[in-house]
Order: C-alpha cells, then sequence, then structure tokens
C-alpha cells in the first residue's frame, strides 16, 4: 500500500492540472527569502531559482519553441537553465549553478508566469497528440524537481551554522515505523515493470518475468533506535560490515554517523526542515546512503530487497514514507531503447553506478508514485529521504 | 565452448599441482630484467615484484603462520604484501608499491622458494581439511595474479616512450573473430551459478533459477574493423552513443579510441606485449571498457548479454580469448554471504559500482576457466583483455 | 603623484569619519539586488554579503567586545564572520561564505546598525589610546574590503553568461596611460618605508636605507594596445617569456589572454562593472597576473621595479589608477615583528610565496594610499585592478 | 669559512677533471642494486638512473650534437631525458620517470661510457671557446645532480618501511654545532654577487651594492635538541609562529616533526642513508622546510637571515654542512638577463615563489660550493640536507 498513491490522469492534460502542478512548486517556496534562491550547497543540490526556471525553461524548450508565434522569454535562458541536455546544445557549467546572481527572482517568476500564459492558451486550443505526452511528460518532470526542491534546499540551509527553519512543523521526519514482523513471499515467476497504461517513464517500461527465489521482508522500515544501536556497536569503525567503497567513502569524508546526525550535549540530533531537532528513536531512519544501508543490513544479519523483490512484495507493507535503497544497479529492462532527441536522454544515459530505490518519500509530490517507479542515485548519496527495509532469504 | 577449460581438480591439492602453478608464475617473468619488476604504472596495476611476493605471502598468511613450527621468512613482509585484506591488519600504502626497492628481486625469489619448501612438507605430510581448501584457493588466487601481472606489465611497458617488448610473438592480440551469425536463445527458466561440486568462488554459489525472456546472440566477437568504423563514423564525438559517466570520461582523459591504439604514418597500430604492431582489422579487438562496449553496441542498434543470458548461452559459442563484458552489475547471488574472517574479504565487499565479465582472455591461466566464472571490473578500466559480444531482442 | 592620496587624519577618529567610512561601503552596496549579495564566485572572492558583515564583526570582535555593557548582536556571528584570525577562534570554512543564505541582506544591515550605534556612542564618550588605534584600524580594514567588494563582486557577475551591469559608467578601466617616455633614477642610498607619523600597516614600519643601482622607469602605465601586440606576436604561445610556473599556469588553465578579455566577432572586448565594452586599445591594461607582467616586460626587453625602486622614484610619475606588480616578493622590513594577539596576524604571516604591488588603483577608497603601502597577491592572481609599469637598467 | 670550498678551475677543462666528475657519479651509485636506480620516490625525487642518464644528455644535447661526425647513442634519449629545457623540445612526463623500466641500468651505464669517450675525445683536441663554458656548465651541472642523485635516493627509501640502509655510516647528519654565541655586522654597503671570474652560474652574476643595517647572526646552527625543545613546547600546535601558508601545510599533510624523525619507543630517531637511527641531540638540524625554519626562529625571538646579509657576514662563521634557509625570495639580481636558447633556461625561469638557500651541505659535491652561490626551493620542501642559522635585530 502506498501512502503517497493517487490516480495518474491517464486522459489529456487540463489546465487545471497543468495550473495545480506548477503552483505547487511555487507553494514549497513561499516561506523563502530572495536569499535563500541563490546557493548551490554542492554540485549535486541546485538552487531553487534554478529548479524553478529549469522547469518552465523544460516547458519552453520542448515545446513552446515549436509552437508557431511564441515569443521566447530571454535568448539566454535556453543556455542558463539547461540541465544535461547535450542534444539541446552548450549548457552552463553545473557547478557555477549558484553563481547566478542574476536573473533575479522575481525575473524568474515573471519567466514561469511568461511561460505558464502560453501553455495554458495551449492546452486550451487543445494538445496535439505530439504534445499531449511532452506536456505530462513535463508535470511529471516538474514533480521530480519539486522533492528535488526541498532536499536540495534542505542540504543547503544544513551547512550553515546557524541552522536556518524553513517551515515550522516541516521536519517530515517523524513518521512511525511499521514494526518489525516479516512476511514470507513465494517462490515464483512475478511479472515487474510498467504495463505501458497510464503515464510512466521509459525505464519502467518493459514490463517482463523474472524468477525469485522465495524470501522474508520486514513489514516496518529501520527505525532511528535500531540505528544507533549499531553505531553504538562500533558499526562505523568495523571494516567488515562495509563494502570497500563505501568504508573507503567513511575514511575520506570522516563519517561516523548518517547525514543531519549531530550529538550535542550527548543527545542525538538531526537537522531537519524545523531546524535542528531530537532524534525520535522509534521514528523512521532517514538520510543514509546505501553504503549504510548495506553494512547496517550485513550487522543485522540481513540484506537490502532487490528491486523486482520489492515490486513483487509492496502490497505485503506499507511504502511511501522513505525511499528504498535496494539490491539493485539501476540498468536496462528487456527492450529498453532511449527515445530519439533531447528526451531519450532522460534516464537512459544514467544506467551505471547507481542503485534503484524503490518506493517514494514525505517530499514525493502528491500522486507522483507507483510501484513501478525507479528511482536511482549513486551509492554514496544521502540527501534524499533514503530508508531501509530489511529482507533475509528463508 | 571454452578454448581454455580444464579438468579442474576435485581430489586433493598435489605437490605436483602446487609446483605447476608456482612455477607458471616465474615463467611468466623468465623475459623480465630486474628493473622491470619493479614500477608500478598506475595504482591499478602492481609490479612484477609485488604479484611474485604477495602471491608466496597468501600462502604464508593463510596457511604456514597457522603451522606449528613455520619459520617466517621476514617480519615485515606480512605488512609489505597484503593486499587489502583489513582483518590481516595494517598494510602498505596501495599506490607505493613500486617505490619498494628492496626487498630485491632475487631477495623476492628466495621467499617464494621459502614459502614453497615449507608447503611442498606439508603438502607431502598430508593437508587437513581445514589446510585443504585454503591451499586451493591460493591456487586460483595465484592464476589470478598470474593474469594480472601479465596486463598490469603490459600496462607499464605502454607508458614508456620507446615501446619495449616483453617477448617476441607474445602479442596475444590476433585471434580471429568467429563470424558474425546470430543464435537465438529461447525464453524460460534457466539455472546459473556454481553447483559447489568442484573448485569455485565464493561469488559464484548460490545456484538459482532466473527467467530469461528470448533474445539473440551473435556467435563471433567484434573485430578491430568493426570497432574502427565506429570510430570512423564519429562514435567518439557523439555523446548519444554514450552513458553519461562514459562520455564524462571521455572528455576528462582525452580519448579518441581504445587503450593502446595508436595511428603512425595514418596507420592504425595497437601496443602490445611484442612491442607496436599494425592492427589486424579480422582479429578480435581488445582493450576496451565497458562505456567503449557500450557505445559500441547502442551505435551498432544492438546491447550487451547480462550475465545470466551469458551463461545460459555460452555452449553457443567459443569463448576464452576475450573477457567479455556483460551489462549486469556486479552483485550478491541469492544466499550469498561472505566467510567469516580474512578470506570473506575475497569477493563480496567489492560488490559495487563494478560490471561483471563474463568467459576468459588469451592471458588467463590455463585451466582457470569455467561458464560460472564472474570475473568484474569498474566499467572505465581497459588494461585487461576485454571485448565486445553483441545481443539483441527479439 | 598619487591621483587618489588624500591627507590621513592623524588625530582621533571623529563620528564624522567613522560614518562617512561605514556609509560608503554601504553606497557600494546601492545598485545590488539582495540576490547580487549572496554568492561567492571563488574562494578568493567573497559575498557583498559577507563584507558588510565582516567589516562590522571587526568593531565587534575587536572594540565593542571589549567595552562594559555591549550586547552581542547575535551569539554565531563571531564564527560566521571572521576572515582568518586564529587566536579569536573557530570560523565558518572559507570557501562556503557563499551558501549562507541566512542572515539575510536586511539582518546583516540591523547588524551594522548595531555595530554603528555603540560604536558612535564609544566615539562620542571619547576612545581610549587603546581603543583609539584599533578604531582607526578598524576604519582601514573596510576601507580595504570596499576595495574587495567591488573586485570580488566583479569577478562573480563576470561568471554569469549574461553579464550583469554593476552600474553603468562604471567601468574604470578607461584611464589613458600617461605615455612612453622614460626618467632615469640615480644610485644612491634612498629611505624607504612608513616613517611612523599617521597611520600605517605594520608592514610599512621599520624605515630603513637601501642602496639602489641606476635604472630607468616609464612614466606611463603599459596600455591595452601594447599587451595586444604581445598577444598578437604569439606572445601566450611561446614559454621562452614565461616563469615556468607561470607557463604550468597558463596551460593548466588554457589561457591566451588576460581575464575579462574575451574576442566577439572579431573585436576585442572586456567585462566591466559597466558590462561587456569594447577594448579601447590608448587606455591602461588592467587585470594581469604577475605571471602576465612579468612576460610582457621581457617580451618588450624591460623588467618591473622592486618595491624599492617603486618608492623611490614614484614623484616622478603618476600613479594611483593600477596596482603596478613590482619584482620583489612580500617580505618582512628589518626590525618587523607582529603584534601580540589577533591583530598581529593582520599582515605578518602572509609573507610567503606573495609579490608585492605598489601604488592605488580606480577602486582603491578614497584617502586609502601611501607611497609607502605595500599589496601583495598571490602572483596567479589576475582580479584586482593590476597594471604594469616598466624599468631597465641603464 | 665554507668547509667544502675548493679552488674552482678558471682555466679549460681538463680529461682528468672530466673524468674526475663522471667518475664520482658513478661511485655514489655503487651500493645501488639494480632495483634500486628504478623509481621516483616522488614527482621532485627523481629516479638514480635517471640522474646517470640525464648528466650525460646534458653533454650530448648541448655539446656533441653539435659536434661533426657525434653517433647519436639512441635516437629517443633526447626526449627520455630532457629535464625541463623547453627550446629543446617535448620531453617525458616528470612524474613518469620512475615508470621507465628500459632503458636497464647496464644500457644507461653504456650511454654515459658513449659519451664519455666522444668528449674525451674532444677535450684532448682541445674545446672551442664556444665549447668550454658548456663543458664546465655540465661538469657543474652535474655536480649538482650528484647531491640531487644522494637527496632523491634517501627520499624514496624512507617510504620504504623496511627503511633499507645505503651505506653504513653514511647518515651524514652527527656533525656538532658550532655554539650559540652571536656576532654583531655593522651597518654599511656591502657588495655582493659573484664578480665574473672563474666559474658561476647566471644567477650569481650582476654584482652590485647592497645597504645593511646592523645585526646579529649566529656562530652555531640550529641543533636537534633545540628543535625538540620548540617540539616539546608544542610549537607545531600553536599558529602564532607559523606563516599561514605553513600552517595550512602542517594540517594538511598532518606533520608535528622533520622529515625523516619518528618517535620508536619514546625515543627520537631519525631516518639516515645508515637507515634508521637514534636521534643525537647536539647534532645539527637537518631536512627542515623554511615553513618550520621560520616557525622556529620566530618561537625563538629570532629570525633568518637575508641572503645579503649572509653573504656580508659569512666569513665570520663555518658553513657548508647544511643549506641555510635565508628570508630571500629567490629573485633576480641588477642586470640579470638569461642567456639565449636552452641554456637561458637554468636558472632564470624559476625566479618565483622559491626561497633562497646559501651555504652548501654535507652532500654537496666536493668542490661545488662558493660564497656567492644560491640555491633555491619552494618553502614547504625538506628532503635536501637543510638547516637553520639565527639572526636579530640589534
Amino acid at each position: 500500500m502506498n501512502l503517497a498513491e493517487h490516480p495518474t490522469t491517464t486522459q489529456g492534460v487540463t489546465t487545471e492540472r497543468y495550473r495545480s502542478v506548477r503552483q505547487h512548486t511555487e507553494q514549497l517556496c513561499a516561506p523563502l527569502k530572495p536569499e535563500d534562491y541563490v546557493p548551490q550547497g554542492a554540485e549535486f543540490a541546485s538552487p531553487p531559482k534554478w529548479h524553478l526556471a529549469h522547469t518552465s525553461w523544460f516547458f519552453e524548450e520542448m515545446v513552446l519553441k515549436h509552437t508557431a508565434g511564441y515569443q521566447e522569454f530571454h535568448p539566454k535562458f535556453s543556455f542558463l537553465f539547461n540541465s544535461y541536455y547535450q542534444a539541446v546544445g552548450e549548457r552552463a557549467v553545473r557547478g557555477q549553478r549558484g553563481l547566478m546572481t542574476r536573473p533575479t527572482v522575481d525575473e524568474v517568476y515573471a519567466y514561469r508566469a511568461h511561460v505558464d500564459a502560453a501553455m495554458q492558451r495551449l492546452i486550451e486550443v487543445g494538445l496535439t497528440d505530439v504534445q499531449q505526452p511532452v506536456v505530462e511528460l513535463g508535470l511529471q518532470h516538474e514533480q521530480q524537481h519539486q522533492e528535488l526542491l526541498l532536499t536540495d534546499l534542505k542540504y543547503t540551509l544544513s551547512l550553515n551554522p546557524i541552522y536556518p527553519v524553513y517551515a515550522p512543523e516541516g521536519s517530515r521526519l517523524d513518521d512511525r515505523s511499521q514494526g518489525q514482523e516479516w512476511e514470507t513471499v513465494p517462490e515464483g515467476i512475478y511479472t515487474v515493470g510498467h504495463d505501458g497504461q497510464g503515464f510512466h517513464f521509459d525505464n519502467e517500461r518493459g514490463q517482463h518475468r523474472v524468477f525469485l527465489e522465495p524470501f522474508k521482508v520486514r513489514k516496518g522500515l529501520v527505525t532511528n533506535g535500531e540505528y544507533l544501536a549499531f553505531i553504538q556497536d562500533g558499526g562505523y569503525q568495523k571494516p567488515e560490515y562495509w563494502l570497500d567503497e563505501g568504508w573507503a567513502h567513511l575514511q575520506a569524508n570522516g563519517l561516523s554517523q548518517p547525514l543531519y546526525w549531530e550529538q550535542r550535549d550527548g543527545v542525538w540530533h538531526q537537522f531537519t526542515l524545523d531546524g535542528l531537532q531530537p532524534l525520535h528513536p522509534e521514528a523512521e531512519l532517514g538520510h543514509v546512503s546505501y553504503y549504510e544501508a548495506q553494512a547496517f543490513a550485513t550487522w543485522k544479519g540481513a540484506r537490502l530487497l532487490t528491486e523486482f523483490e520489492w515490486e513483487a512484495a509492496q502490497d505485503r507493507f506499507t511504502w511511501g514514507t522513505r525511499w528504498e535503497w535496494t539490491q539493485s544497479a539501476y540498468l536496462p529492462y528487456p527492450g529498453f531503447a532511449a527515445a530519439e532527441g533531447a528526451l531519450g536522454e532522460y534516464n537512459g544515459k544514467f544506467m551505471i553506478n547507481q542503485m534503484v530505490l524503490r518506493g517514494a518519500s514525505v517530499a514525493t509530490a502528491p500522486g507522483h508514485s507507483r510501484k513501478t517507479y525507479r528511482n536511482f542515485f549513486h551509492p554514496h548519496f544521502a540527501w534524499q529521504y533514503t530508508g531501509i527495509r530489511l529482507a533475509q532469504w528463508l
């Protein structure tokens, strides 16, 4: 059962839906001051201003520029707000997104309004069969950036020694775990991947059969308290639990606890969107890397699920509060072929050195999750709302 | 059909077999001058002297030190020649293996003789049930280092502008490809992994069932000539064929052809163990990275096999001259659990960010290959004798 | 003759002077939007917000905290806005100054107002003999940061592909050179360094005698047109003109023209605080590194002055529009000893690997220059308004 | 008084002198095994084999190639053994000198013999006026490399955990200091630099006058015992004694004692060419960086000499056992101009970011020192036999 799952429109995009998704992005920015929109906390974490502009750029570049009579907002924005599409041409250096003081925040909102006006005219007139899936993709893309906007912002704020508050009661990390019972899943041939009905990304396509050996899966995610026991047992000092590159990552970065955790006067806290808060032992653990998830599981005498086991078992537990690291590398499904042109760069070219996460998180946009959804990150990243679900062989 | 496969002893290790494996390492070093034994061409490529010593260290550390009355050869060698076993204690900095002028080559051979004498006494007396599998592992380990010794040496020699010759007629790269026909493999449940009879590494264990969708596989490996056509079609200048990290790797290192390839006066050559030699278009391509293998396959409208498809199909084609990159990440099989102690570090801790290669190569030790063998390297590495086998969906 | 020289107060600091210096900093920020205050274009270039806060921190840390009854503005600011004073305690990571979204610009101005109110009360009551020189130093320090604020801002804006304008008619780079005549300076013993009357930094103290061999110096600074001739003669492709580390710096950074220069449709432009502007050949060259200054002089059959020659000759030419690279390393004068405590870190600890610049520039605060003033930067830096004055041996 | 000074030939180079210098290099290598000739312990430290070949290359490239009838030994050696002469053409990557297994040591000795035979014929026939100074420079150059050969070798051996012995009784670090008395040097105009009679490097030329303020200099160099007191007083933990870049260097490299010092079971040792040896408190300190020299002097309430003070005072103390760091940056003397062509690259292009050392050391070749000799290194280097002489203002 996915707490966040909502019916996805399979019919055409309406102006109402378009407006609703676009407004949600702006609502997320409501608590921000102009200064908050600017910095890039790390190469992987883009500024809010960039997210606001880039999601608009997607509609301008992929839809509006191919529409007769459209007046480009600014001739340089195509260059400034391209993320990684090689086919679209040159783009600004990724690590310098936080150095662009101009356009100002007001100008970026004006850009959004300009794009929205043109898009809404287009939708009212009626999207063509070519435009319809691209606009839908643009909205899904914007929802992905809504989650990144929050997680990137959290990361940047966390680097500030005065620990700013984004929004009171916005910590998003107090979900109680669903307990430590195990479910058994029998061996058999299971069908995984999206059936092609309704919206899905190209990396989910290619529904196919897999044979699974029988296994057990835990109903509840790992809690802060369980993870604390791992730390207190010396988990970060014992190489035997860690992958070799995980151990090297710990040493190189001097890590001895998860991202955002901090002991203050002997009490464990974690940095949240509500500032620094005491850690609740019974709440679900968040913000761990794959390395940490794998090491914890090994210490616990368990393992992570593969993404296929996850999909086969997902209706036996509650999910949707943490992205769950799986033991599957991000690789193409049978029959996968990237689309032609710029949109073909959406997913396929990242299929190396990344691990699949399944589920969704408290920061995922409403309606933006599916049991076939394949999220993916490099194994050292922990700035998403990631968690651990344990599995075992029978 | 594996050109290199030989019956593996399932009975105990004999002094004859011990001597034969150990001598083969030394035979590989016969053409070397003392100077050749010293340098480390890159962090990933160890010096011949180190390989000679480390393979002896394995027997000393894992077997002889646990034997009553054994006299250690040198108190510091345990530190000097440990590769990566955290459980064994501190070890020398990996990148400084080429800075150890002492022990000299003669002393390392004396170390080998010392270990061999003790080991042979032990084998003659009769190995215990505990020793038997460790000694077998030590021999398999030595065979793995035989291949590395050659590939590491080749890499180091290639950095010398005067292109030294290791051994005339030792180029090992002139195998003709087996042609461009395709074989079709039907869908079904296949059993993969080692059945546990006879020697195997822990990462092959866990025989299990997989369901495969139907596919086609090419009988012959990709040739130099085919790859040249990719280059001439601008393959290294077109991002659309490459994984994002593969493309970044090309740019960061200024690559526009495979490792060891060089155009001289308009004629393509490749550096071999026999010095710089003209490239034969009809010979099997060697020394490509996963990035190159994947990009070539995409350009060709094909793909790589998964390791499971490879294992299911391997009796339908000839293999054993090039390690074949698969589209599978190196991950644990069902039921995998690393052994306790130092030997548990042999394989499991490397299961991240590496891709599986199947088969064997012209540099693989005789008798050291199996259809279930899982070799693995990071996707940017090309200094092994790696090649490309194409597959397609039906 | 120094175009920028003004009488320096030798009497006590008045509220008028305090207010005038402090207001000048804020006037420099008048054209800025909140977004402009935030980013740090490079580790060496601090954000405007940081300059505004750090100059206030100086007064708070060095004066007000030692004053009975002073109420600190914020307990964390001492940490956030310390630049490099080890004696004052921990400080924020230098490279992360651009990641602090909070305090906001408004809060920083409130901080300035808080400090100013307390300082003005103190000055009105009358500064003690201990406070007086520290307050004077604080004002001189603020004037130094006024120049950095402009040059850092210019650097950050230059990284933005849309080339923002800071202030129309603010290019500050159109000064005509004073011509190519030479002045001869006779050999002799000259006295250099500050005589101790009136304000000066500790690195100028230690007036002493130097013997100078006779030399010639050019009255006018090198022009853009002269430097263009160097470029067109292949100056950036010929190692013989360059110091070894200068040449390596060119290669590592792919440099073939000065910072901010750019050829657009065959016409040379330079980025200025007034945006991208055509280059005027007869105007004084700006923004060159020591490496470029030295290479140009060598190409021209000339050399740079030492700082002692410069000081001995400075009344024979007009200066004050460009910081002039000298051929002197930044080292202590006879009798130099750093002060006790935090203020002792002001200058002395930087006396290594930096070259002295003499004079002042169009961005130097009014009244903030002296013939004995010793500015200093690493030889690869070019983001100050630096220029070249040629000398020759007789 | 320079312990090592010998009369330098001002007349022509004789075959006897040529042979004597060349043989000394080979004598230094007498204790080496072939393996010792190969590795490069760091980018700054070349292998013995490279020193042997490069010093021969100098004669071949600068003299023999311009001689009718000379037969080059190997067409690639000009490329392999060029150090840094841009005018001579391409050269091998500096950091890869230790990867060249071939030519072998024997081949390099054959190269030396080939060059020597041709050189000796040339000298017997009689050198031309053009050849004479280049051959003299070649011998002086070889003497410089004799010192580097020893110091580079020592550095490489020190990285080996088994601490090999180069030569018993070769520690070269047991010289007793000449005591703690001070000499006073009066103010006045002093003449410094070489007068042009007899051999000298171009960077010594340009004899000129300097005015010196009066100062005191200590007769004896700093001892191990004095430096130990600095360590025990927390010298490596207190930033106030260190230059800012010196302190950063300590932190980045985790330094808390000089290069080669090591505490073993509570007893201080230092690595020497005679292996690890107990530290003698009364012996002269060796192997300190400029940063360490400057910090120690500051802690001691003293300072280093300038190179001009050193030269003016050098006959008042004994020197020649340690290179003495001065407080002078390496910069051109009045009238300095590099020679045309490759030999012009000998010295001038390194005049940035380096500090001058005066004197000579226990590793300096006999006869290869002068009171006007200017040695120079970057301030963080400590692998030469460097020491500290203290000075004070009156």
